[in-house]
């Protein structure tokens, strides 16, 4: 029985190795030119560190030396964000074929671009902070918030791939807010553009598409998909605005779709749960579905 | 160029430290006093293997001694319990002036007041795993549901956390059902109030807000809300009752979302797929959405 | 107060270890004779290099050996696959009662026979990666499918899952999609037959139920139920056709609920987005919602 299973392995593994020169869409044996999700993910912890100190807790270090910490997440963050943008480039077609050295430079320039940007983000985030505060009453404080709320998680993450994703860089965006899609079920594509006091509520199911603009104090339940109306026409339709805007204050109750490039929501709208718009809506308007025909038959008790 | 990446990080580490004596509400330092998630999620494994020993496999112990596990799990969870409401306990008003001494006496106690819930727990989470047996054809067996079922698991740190937040601890019963949510995407508010027998299927999208009262032999599928109307106000709004009742013996298909405080599902009746309802339904009703206007367009094939 | 805690934890224990005594449903003391759900974790893992070798990165390896590469991994899949199916097949009555010898040479047939279907898998995920490239215009390249996208990897554990559903293994398959299922939030049932070209988008919420059959060439948005009617009945009704057939070329948008065994999308078809359907739907056919009749009221600016 055991050369049974040591010839079905070799048996198995010549079929895969044949298999694999058919060098199909599925394969791709370049394995160390692309960045890596467990590097990616490591950089979002040590953001959320140098983000919300003491929120994300690193019990090695200590409050009396915070400049000594920041510096070194710096470092690490700095270091890791050249290596992984540095293999990302290669995917945009501009530095296809840059050498080494080239592709290094650029990166660092665009690391460092993004580091500034820092300051900037944690001035949106202690924004989006308040917005969840006023508007939960289940919350018992702030601290409760950062320390739990899926929202304020899929937020920061995407504030940080917006940033990337301004400066273009492929793939590492997209791996980041898909991380944070993945723990939240909260998928923002990293071309959204979102002002100020965001506030996502239970989240899951939101999905937001990658030309959606949405002003500030803006509020999404969950299940909210800001969409496409149709997707046919693949690459060609990349640089074309599919997903609406979403204008300053508005609410949207959980389960409500609003669909493509055209619909723009005006500002101080409410737009009830479960609605399905298609089309613009003008400012100050509160848009809710008809009260369902629902039917209720009593049932007889057997 | 190194230079370049060596001043940009010292000036970058410059502009945040610089950025972080804005004292926002982003910003807060103390980091050592709050609870700590990984060991949150840590007491959560243990707990599980408690309450289900044998399914929470833990290969280093051995059934002839099951008696030792237990004792030797019950000091691990109870010590780092008291540890861990210790520290939240100073984000409760009552406690937040009290020495380090108090705390932990106080932890203490609520922390064996939980423990001795477990059997309670422990019985209910039976009537669970009977539920959704006899609700779910394409499950096997039993051991197939406590083994891969999400609702399963999101039902039992439901069960612990609402424990733990009727003792008046901040904090850890939230961490705790977010640990669940990211895990399964069902979001279980600790206030909620849920008798014995109840069946998650599937789950994905599942809100059960923080003043829900749900009665025995419930079942709720994948998408459900059960949620406030309104939710102005802010914190001052947190003790009024704003999520509905669920009687006996309902059933909530796919979908569907019930929302308000006065809004009640009288027992024995069927909520159908993606209903909406914000008002009070008898005992025994069958609400399903009327046929849906639908429109049926034959394409011309091109 | 050293003893209160001490005293109180050899009580509770007391009472737990008394309560076990009762053998509910929730007590299975049999810890080594079920599957391991972390090793069949790293299984997936395995697969995955091994199906899409080059994307799922391992350091270790070089592409100079890539049989080398390939053989260790089926040689470890293959050891583990036998030893988790042998403890598996407990489970499946047929089984039961067999010695242990008979087991392991079960597992070993079954673990050979579903290795030989890896090249198929292949084959039908390379369709998969070209649907998803052609439908979806955010994307940069295959590459960025490949490593970010969750639909991807919630369709590959499905065809690994399925497989060995086929083969008669319990359990296994379940926990598989499960694992996907978590970190996804797409749950499809081991059981579901999916042809070739099957594209998700975003996924969050889709429900795919075990009986559901699927052609060539289909789409599916995030919050999409295939599911059942009914499920009165139980174990029952395991073996009946319940949920929904979906004929080739069929797009089915964000929120659409599809129910019933005899339900059958005809080919060529679009299913609107939250469209909520329970019977059939002819060739060429577009379904969507007639225009929600929605209410605006022009807020009065306080």
């Amino acid at each position: 029985m055991r050369n049974y299973i040591a010839d079905s392995i070799s048996e198995v593994t010549d079929e895969i190795v044949k298999d694999l020169e058919k060098e199909r869409a599925i394969d791709n044996l370049d394995i160390f030119n692309q960045p890596d999700r467990d590097v990616i993910k490591e950089i979002i912890i040590k953001l959320n560190r140098i983000v919300f100190p003491g929120y994300y807790i690193d019990r090695n270090y200590k409050r009396y030396n915070i400049s000594t910490t920041i510096s070194s997440l710096t470092e690490d963050v700095t270091y890791n964000l050249v290596k992984q943008i540095s293999l990302a480039l290669r995917f945009n077609e501009k530095y296809e074929k840059c050498i080494e050295e080239q592709c290094t430079c650029e990166a660092e320039k665009k690391t460092v671009k993004f580091m500034k940007q820092i300051t900037k983000i944690r001035e949106y985030l202690d924004t989006d902070i308040e917005a969840m505060f006023e508007g939960d009453p289940a919350s018992y404080s702030k601290n409760e918030i950062i320390i739990s709320y899926p929202g304020l998680y899929a937020i920061a993450v995407y504030r940080y791939a917006h940033e990337l994703h301004k400066l273009g860089i492929p793939l590492i965006p997209r791996i980041m807010t898909e991380v944070a899609h993945s723990k939240t079920g909260i998928d923002i594509h990293p071309g959204a553009e979102i002002s100020k006091y965001f506030f996502i509520d239970h989240g899951t199911g939101i999905v937001i598409g990658g030309t959606t603009v949405i002003g500030e104090h803006v509020k999404l339940y969950q299940g909210v998909t800001l969409g496409a109306l149709s997707l046919k026409g693949g690459r060609a339709l990349s640089e074309i605005k599919r997903h609406p805007t979403i204008e300053d204050n508005v609410t949207i109750y959980s389960g409500a779709s609003i669909l493509g490039g055209d619909t723009v929501i005006g500002h101080d709208s409410i737009i009830g749960g479960n609605v399905f718009l298609t089309k613009s809506v003008p400012a100050n308007t509160k848009v809710y579905a008809q009260n369902q025909e629902l039917n209720f038959d009593t049932k007889t008790e057997a």
